[in-house]
C-alpha cells in the first residue's frame, strides 16, 4: 500500500458557492497508478465544508436554505461580538457539515453513484481561493 | 497493511428506515483476518447516509424527526420544480449527515461503544435495494 | 505503510463542553515516527462527537446554539419516555454531527487551517470520562 498527498487549488464565488471536485479527483487517481483504496478530501480552513449531492442546480439552491434553518445568517452570534467578520453563521454550518470526506475506488474508479458528486461547499461570506488536500490511499 | 473492499446489499423499508449494520460488518472483519485497522463505510447513492447510534426504538424516531426540522418534506424545494420526484428533501438531509463513516479496530473487534451501532438511514421517499461499499484497512 | 492505535484519555465538564483535541494529537503523531498519512479520531459512545471548529470563546457558544434549534433540550424525544436518562437530545446531536474525523499529516504535521482545530464536544448531560481512539495510518 501507498500514500500520496497532493493538495488541489479551487476559487469558490462567494457564499453558498458548491463546486463539483469529481473530475479532478478522479483524475488525482488515475494519475496515481493505485487502482483499490480510498481518497480522502480535507479542507484546511474553518468556513468551508465537504459532502456528496445530486449535483443539479435545484439542490444547490436547496442545501443553503437548510443550512440557512439551522445557522440563519441575521442571528446574533458571539463569535460576531469579538471578531465583527460577520462570518458566525459561516462557522458554524461548516463544524456541522463537516471538513472530511473519504470515498472508496476500486479498479481505479470513485466508486459513487450514478447521481452523486464530491462537492465543496464555500460557507464563508466571500470569494476565496481554497486549498484542498487530496490524499490517496490503496495498492497498485 | 492490506485492503479489502466488498459491497453489502441491504433492502430499506422506505423512509427514515434505520438498518443496524453493525453484525455485517464485524463478521466482514472476522473473516478478512485482519486484526488492526479500520473499516470505511460508503453510501453510493445521494438519498442514504451512514452514522452511529443507539439501536433502540425511541431513537429510531426521534433522528427522523429532527431531520424533519432541518429538512422539512413539504417545504418548497428547487430540486422538486425541477424533477418532481418528490425526495428535494432527502437528497439534503442526505448531504447533511454524510455517505461515509470510518470505525477502528483492534484485535479483530469494532471500537465501538457499548451502546453505539453502526447505521444505515434512508431518506429516499419509498423502499429501496442499496449497496453500500465496505472497505477494511489494516495489518494482520 | 503502518498503523498504530491508541486511546486518548479526557475529562469533559458537562454538556457542550468543547475539548481541543490538537495538541494531543500532534504529539501522537510526532511520536508515531510516521510523516505523511493521517488520523482518525473516533468517540467509542454514542453522546459526544468530533469536529473541526476555530477554537475561540465565541463559537463555542454559537455551535451549541445551532444544535438546540435542531434537537431542542426540552422537546419530548422517545428516547425518554423509555428511558428516562434525560438525553434524547443528545443522542440526536451525536448522530448528525458524527463520532469519526479524519485529518490528514504531511512532513509529521497535521495539514489544519490556521484557525482551525480538533475537538471533542460532549453531548450528554454531565461531566463524563471519556476515552477516544485515535489511529495513525501512514509511511515514515
Amino acid at each position: 500500500m501507498e500514500i500520496k498527498t497532493s493538495s488541489l487549488k479551487i476559487h469558490s464565488n462567494g457564499e453558498n458557492d458548491i463546486i463539483d471536485l469529481t473530475p479532478q479527483i478522479a483524475e488525482s487517481i488515475a494519475k496515481s497508478g493505485l487502482t483499490e483504496g480510498f481518497v480522502n478530501i480535507f479542507v484546511s480552513g474553518s468556513t468551508g465544508a465537504v459532502t456528496t449531492i445530486e449535483y443539479e442546480d435545484g439542490l444547490l439552491k436547496d442545501f443553503p436554505a437548510a443550512l440557512e434553518r439551522l445557522a440563519p445568517k441575521n442571528n446574533n452570534y458571539e463569535h460576531e461580538k469579538r471578531w465583527h467578520d460577520g462570518n458566525g453563521h459561516s462557522h458554524v454550518r461548516a463544524s456541522l457539515v463537516g471538513p472530511s470526506l473519504t470515498v472508496p475506488f476500486q479498479d481505479s474508479r470513485l466508486l459513487l453513484g450514478t447521481w452523486q458528486q464530491i462537492v465543496f461547499i464555500e460557507l464563508d461570506n466571500n470569494s476565496r481561493r481554497r486549498e484542498l488536500v487530496i490524499q490517496i490511499v490503496g495498492a497498485s
